[in-house]
């Protein structure tokens, strides 16, 4: 019965939808619960106060739909609010998108020298650095935030001369040292991805670059295998989509994030 | 009595500290108080309904601390929630930023013909438009959306390579008309004023650029004296600054945008 209640994934905005394609690719029959929180995007540049409180009161709204497991799709919200939601939500199983990044990174590193680029609060948090140190001690972690990449991804401008300079501004810096510089480029926000072109042509053909998408669903798979919570009906699980703010953004710049049209029509508002 | 209560001054974060400034500079015996939505920014690409409610919360706040005026120093906001405002705190005087911004627009223009910028929001609702034309009947005004001009200015990238091929990036399509293209560019966000001279690169120095900010000052110090309600004390005024998180960030973005240094120690955290 548990076994077939959706996935909830949460996100602040748009940007978990690159985690939940991932989702759907890795578990087809699971059906799946989005939260975009899009009145109070971005996470990012606000407080961990702030933040531990918008998790809980979006994860209390998933939990009332029933779900049996959380997935916290936003780099921000793991950075910072993976402790007390699995505190407060015992014993739901709640996975974020930090470990799975940083697991990544350490697996694809050869010389374990990373750049982590990410959002303000993310970088402050040092959430990256200590996970990876926690896999790879003795790895070397640079940290970078990169909040334009965000307004970048979310105007559309994902290639072209804006993104060019604007990834060229942030990393050209960082990619000079004595020690040949990081071998390794940690994609930790959702939006990021979208700039995957702008930030190969910044760092150079011989840098291996991350994100946490594709290892966050294994993750999952690997926790819904362990507590015998993978579904059992063989359909196509179904999709639900939430957010906080209007559908018609939501559908217009998620499609961009989920890599399919989103309806309008088929955002459900709530009010957290 | 009334007069030397303070003039309350609403803005979704720090962008509405341009318009501050220019109140202190017109009125420097009027007591201020600010109140910046940081928890809550950006309001440019959010919904009409959800604006509205951040409106008026704001603005029960600052009444309840006892306000002679309300200025809404975020264009975002003055365009979708004036109405509302001043129908739900009558007889409160109620000033937004576009109406004083359009008319600065219309008194230096020569041919009539306008280019807004302005966040998502503000241009959906054609606010700047609606309120040139019935200044200027047979105006033109064209409208532009320049989302990451509010990320540049809050980043802290003003000049340089990147503001320059954003600006070129949004502004040169909009230059090249049979008739001529646009004599003035109206500064539709406050965020933008700091853009200024990427902006003037790219359109060339035969527009004009126009502000509200100075408008508005002049509009705010109009109505007080037809109020009555101009303070008697004759001393300097003084200044209250309320954010809805984080006072650091507060403190450090918005000095670019009060053109003064703020302590992060002044800056009160209030929940709406």
């Amino acid at each position: 019965m548990t076994s077939d209640l959706p996935i909830g994934v949460f996100d602040s905005g748009v940007g978990g939808l690159t985690v939940l394609r991932a989702l759907r690719r890795r578990l087809p029959a699971e059906s799946l619960i989005y939260l975009g929180d899009t009145a109070r995007v971005p996470y990012g540049t606000k407080s961990v106060a702030s933040i531990v409180r918008y998790a809980a009161q979006a994860t209390d709204h998933l939990v009332s739909r029933g779900v049996k497991m959380l997935v916290v799709a936003c780099n921000t919200a793991s950075a910072v609010s993976i402790d007390p939601l699995r505190e407060r939500f015992a014993p739901l199983p709640v996975i974020g998108v930090v470990e799975p990044g940083a697991e990544a990174a350490v697996a694809v590193s050869r010389r374990q020298h990373h750049l982590v680029l990410a959002t303000e609060s993310t970088v402050r948090r040092h959430a990256y650095a200590q996970a990876i140190a926690r896999l790879a001690p003795g790895a070397r972690v640079d940290e970078q935030a990169c909040s334009l990449f965000v307004a970048l991804a979310e105007e559309g401008w994902t290639d072209g001369e804006v993104p060019d300079a604007v990834a060229r501004t942030y990393l050209a810096p960082r990619m000079t040292h004595d020690s040949g510089g990081p071998d390794t480029i940690v994609l930790g926000c959702t939006h990021f991805p979208l700039l995957h072109d702008a930030i190969r042509s910044a760092v150079g053909p011989d840098v291996a670059i991350v994100d946490s998408a594709t290892t966050t669903a294994e993750a999952v798979a690997r926790v819904l295998a362990a507590d015998d919570l993978l579904t059992t009906h063989g359909r196509s699980g179904a999709l639900t989509l939430l957010a906080t703010d209007g559908p018609d953004r939501f559908a217009a710049v998620g499609a961009r994030f989920l890599g399919e049209p989103i309806g309008a029509a088929d955002v459900e508002v709530v009010d957290l």
